[in-house]
């Protein structure tokens, strides 16, 4: 539970119990602690009623409403960060994050995903079943179907990312990191990371980055320029989220090219609005609807084509997650994973 | 000549001659008066050197320079908005008005083509042979080419309109009624036009326009739900510029919709960062690559496929332009075709 900022604390709250006949009951083997969850560790006003935290989980399902018929008890299941039916007009379309009858965890009076238990609404739409054991080798890339991995590709796919094309990702932090991946899984030639710490660049090259710019600002943007025969990449993953990082990401863009944003804005407008015009510049992405991307990326986490899980790079059990929030704060951890 | 707000000339100038030997001069037989005329119409600082206006044209080329080799003497040709090589990386991509060579008529030195003869840089890459007398009745449609038809099927492509797809178009002026006309092209199902101006509602209508909404802001963005089962629109074509029409054009898209702009911005940033991100809307557009489709838009006017044409609704001579200017600033005219 996050009281407020920098404020963390385990507690027993009731248990979670089944609701809807739509609804499943799933105790958590490993969930996360997401980068966006830093956004109110930072700046939460204090809040007596405390907020439920954490949307990245796998676990076992442990009871089934009267009308879920895709998951059964005992199954071990990967859920998206966002619930959704899986039948609505947006889910038709892949965008399950806009479902009609979907919302996030740890949000709207359902519980976060940083606990021992977890209700899932919709469970038919929601969850897919991993056809693997519960502490089989792969899970820490399994547990990135989650979130991360889905939202990297979702930049990627945004910023129309493929063969031929020059990339650049803004941000090194976990999903920037599946950003790299996803680029490069998409085919693209060149992919430039905008970050700055020894480890995470490490493992960007280790993905497949093949240039790194540690500037900021301007001069970020001129040397991204000098990289790409002075004209932008053609695709511009923004994983960060503020005003500055969103700048230099459609800065860097050369005309014609697009940024996909799936940093959550932390301002109220997208700065530019002229040159972005002027070039042709496109921006799209959002919220990944990761649940469109688990059928898709999963054949290559369980074939070892990429492995995402490596962004982890501290466990923590449950009693520790206080201690990870700071770490990744911190900048000490890229990602904490919090084992059960 | 334009020397500030409100102040168009009719003035002798130097005649304009071939330079480069890419160069061709054209006198021109038809020219337009175009929406983003209109800006320094609105809030030009007096110049005392005065600015060349316009940069729409059909017209007969008088001479080609030494390595001009598809145009020569005496042919009829359409020039788009913009000059380019058609050789270079981004004209090679489509993206004609980002061409490393080209740059706009009526800027950087260049003479408008409100005008009785313009010089034409980079003749080959820019100009279009048509293959009909310099009278025929096809002229005003075959005009819209070098600018607005171009202008407002960018619009629709940008916003991915097409078949199965509700569309809005944000403005009712010249290119926003060839906005409506490219979504039908393009196979919109449903075309809602924001605007209130009767005359042009009539044209909309003509041109394929299934709803019309007349109210601004807030009811407007109501009015569209109500018309598209709640959801918004699938593409929302802005063709105005200002914050407000942009906003409004955000706001009346569906998750994982588009906006496609070239309406010219007239605020630095773009609105509701927030609300499109979480809803996955991308934002496309620009300047329309004009050059690029004429060769798609061609066949369907000389086919009479498509009437863009008749969004011309005044014709002056050289010495009316100015009365031309103000007719369209009041809406007393929806678009003004200059004859010499």
């Amino acid at each position: 539970m996050m009281y407020g900022a920098g404020d963390v604390r385990v507690e027993n709250i009731p248990d979670a119990r089944i609701i809807e006949p739509t609804d499943a009951l799933v105790s958590i083997t490993r969930a996360c602690i997401c980068g966006s969850d830093l956004w109110p560790y930072k700046k939460m006003e204090h809040d007596d009623a405390g907020r439920s935290m954490g949307h990245e989980l796998i676990g076992i399902v442990e009871a089934i409403g009267a009308d879920v018929v895709k998951v059964k008890r005992g199954d071990l299941v990967v859920a998206p960060f966002a619930f959704s039916d899986g039948t609505c007009i947006f889910c038709r379309e892949g965008l399950h994050t806009s479902c009609v009858h979907g919302s996030f965890f740890g949000a709207n009076g359902i519980g976060g995903a940083q606990a021992e238990a977890v209700l899932v609404p919709q469970a038919d739409g929601t969850l897919v079943v991993l056809p693997v054991g519960k502490d089989d080798a792969l899970m820490p890339s399994l547990l990135t179907l989650s979130d991360v991995m889905g939202t990297g590709h979702h930049a990627a796919v945004s910023a129309k990312a493929g063969p031929g094309k020059a990339v650049a990702v803004v941000g090194d932090g976990a999903v920037g990191l599946c950003g790299v991946i996803a680029a490069r899984r998409l085919g693209a030639d060149q992919i430039i990371v905008l970050g700055r710490h020894p480890d995470r660049i490490a493992l960007a090259k280790e993905f497949g980055a093949t240039d790194i710019v540690s500037e900021r600002g301007d001069t970020a943007v001129a040397r991204v320029r000098e990289l790409t025969h002075g004209l932008g990449v053609h695709s511009a993953l923004e994983c960060v989220g503020l005003e500055q990082s969103t700048l230099t990401a459609l800065r860097i863009v050369r005309p014609g090219g697009a940024v996909g944003r799936v940093g959550v804005p932390q301002g109220d407008s997208l700065p530019a609005a002229q040159p972005t015009f002027y070039n042709n510049v496109s921006v799209a992405g959002g919220p990944a609807p990761v649940r469109a991307y688990i059928e898709e990326l999963l054949p290559d986490v369980l074939e070892g084509t990429i492995e995402p899980g490596r962004v982890f790079d501290r466990i923590v059990n449950i009693d520790g997650v206080p201690d990870g929030y700071r770490a990744m704060n911190e900048r000490r951890s890229i990602k904490v994973m919090v084992k059960f």
